[in-house]
């Protein structure tokens, strides 16, 4: 209890630390170490049946960075950040992704895949009585699970983090060619570190009260 | 940094010890100071503008989580945890919630409300060129961010913690009286503590290598 005493000090603080930084200093890079934490955080990301319909797209590339900019409303957090990811669902799901899956199942628990026949039937079911739209939909919101658990994890860390979404989808998924990755832009996150002179780290945090977000039954 | 290797530690020891909890120990309650850094952790989530555009719906009534179970495809983990959060998107954004939102900040920030009018067009920008449709997906995805944060947050605090979708929507909004509340569900999440019999705990994590997922550019 002692260890959960502390370690809720630490969750809330880094939450309490963490705004959405507007301005990187682009001299900061996040060193390798903390990437790969936040790389192993990203992949072990919960989502729905476990089917992890997404491609994390990480740019560290200056001159790729550069061409974004234009697409994402000309924020400079684009070029400025140390790591740029991202967040692609697949462009389709179909009943191959869902077997590649249950392949890697099989590997990782050392059964045969043909013991996992009803868990195929519960996603098989889920893609045929469901939309194209609502299946495209439910992979995009497996990206914000991914988001969420990404900004935590960073804030944990002291690395500073910006979501950024409303950027223009169709120009990120050309210059990144994602639709040949079978792909496409959901929403991004910029990391690295904040400038001293990014005035917004100094605003106080804005959330509603808990008697108003909360409804207790 | 050797702060940061030590968090680094944590942070993925408690992603490589959650899991989907199929059978919680209804004996076993979270603690109330855990639960107060839960739900500050929700409140705290970072959101498009910051706008919170959701409930979470706690609920710890045994009644209630009982009426659950038949429009949550009968999973006992509805009855069995210790507290279930429904996330629940607002019904309808609209100037005069953004105008709430407004309020607040300038309350929180003590400026003048009058400032804020370059980031109330912004808003209500946004709100005037997106489709209904496309607004309450954007809403849902907002909750699934406040999912990834509390999943990775509880894992931290050895809670246990299971997503849910595909519910009866319906019926989860009947039952928890969620229009007159102005919101409608989107996705649960069940909290509490493991059954010491549940099988799940033993079964390998399984994610695809890093190679596939990440896409570096």
């Amino acid at each position: 209890m002692t260890g959960n005493v502390l370690v809720s000090h630490e969750v809330i603080k880094a939450l309490q630390w963490r705004y959405a930084t507007k301005k990187f200093d682009s001299t900061q890079k996040i060193p390798s170490p903390l990437w790969q934490t936040l790389e192993e955080t990203l992949r072990l990301t919960p989502t729905s049946f476990g089917l992890q319909p997404y491609r994390f797209v990480v740019v560290t590339d200056p001159n790729v960075k550069q061409q974004l900019v234009p697409v994402a409303w000309n924020q400079q957090q684009v070029v400025d950040c140390s790591h740029l990811v991202i967040f692609a669902r697949l462009k389709d799901m179909n009943v191959g992704y869902i077997d590649h899956y249950l392949e890697e199942i099989a590997k990782t628990r050392k059964v045969a895949v043909e013991s996992l026949q009803p868990f195929r039937e519960m996603m098989t079911g889920y893609l045929e009585r469901t939309e194209p739209e609502d299946l495209a939909n439910w992979m995009s919101a497996q990206c914000y699970i991914a988001l969420g658990n990404l900004m935590t994890a960073a804030s944990l860390l002291q690395i500073d983090n910006c979501p950024m979404e409303g950027f223009q989808n169709e120009g990120v998924d050309r210059i990144l060619q994602l639709p040949e990755r079978g792909c496409q832009s959901v929403v991004m996150c910029a990391l690295g570190y904040r400038a001293a002179d990014d005035k917004y780290q100094r605003l106080a945090k804005v959330r509603f009260p808990a008697n108003e977000l909360f409804i207790k039954i």
